[in-house]
């Protein structure tokens, strides 16, 4: 089966670190490994911290996108249906706790890994690690809350309105 | 007294949230007022998460280079001594725990507030309200640790080298 990555269904998206129609931001995408949600994803030099070092608030941008994006396909996947279905949910992150271990690569991809820990209601709680050339550097919990569940995807959604 | 802004004190920094050497960053700057470290800050529409609303990840970017400057200025307070002198401390996050409370605005100031709760050794920690509006959008606990402690500008501080 083809990889589906969960960033291209989210129709409008045009967030810095997630969003598929922002040509200046990350784009990172996200996909299933089994139970886990992977996301492989490559620096460029403006995004160090020290030289050679990427910097830490882009790693933490890099796991808050990653996570609300897991927490939506978690969900459709707890439903039982696929990322193309409706209703649609769109999720923010509610709190980001993030541990950092060791410094992490600007140069080599950078590999998060998500699981899921809970599913309650509009809550999704996750935890993510950070690893660079093999290495773990970071490590975090995040908890994300449903903010969109709309019927269609040009609904009364106030999150697609320009 | 003209106001000194942290980062105008961190030679050859190139980070993306505070080095006033990365054309392509976020360039914040940082300052006293009475114990409380203020970062005033605008935004660019790319940084948004959604539309008119910041990106939480930029927002933890701001949060954790604000604290890292502020921590360097805290421990240089401590002891007694000038921005300008030596030896020159850098710090690095060890962990950023953040809450978000409410949206952010990514068209109005983004305002940073942080305190110091303890110094002890190498270990700065702090506590950082994000708001927007005049309203309360985020609230972190940062712990920074030192990682440079140079007697000279350019000594072998492994983060200066290109």
């Amino acid at each position: 089966m083809e990889r589906q990555y969960f960033q291209d269904y989210m129709e409008g998206n045009v967030c810095f670190g997630c969003g598929k129609d922002n040509p200046d931001g990350l784009q990172i995408k996200s996909y299933w490994d089994e139970d886990e949600a992977i996301c492989i994803w490559s620096s460029q030099e403006k995004y160090h911290g020290w030289p050679k070092i990427l910097n830490g608030g882009i790693l933490a941008t890099l796991i808050d996108c990653h996570c609300m994006g897991t927490a939506m396909a978690a969900a459709y996947r707890a439903e039982n249906r696929g990322l193309d279905s409706y209703p649609f949910y769109r999720y923010a992150t509610g709190t980001m706790n993030i541990r950092y271990l060791k410094p992490t690569s600007n140069l080599a991809p950078i590999e998060l890994r998500t699981q899921i820990v809970e599913i309650k209601g509009r809550k999704v709680v996750m935890t993510c690690q950070a690893f660079s050339e093999g290495v773990q550097t970071a490590t975090s919990d995040v908890i994300a809350i449903r903010v969109a569940d709309e019927s269609q995807a040009h609904g009364n959604n106030p999150f697609l309105q320009g």
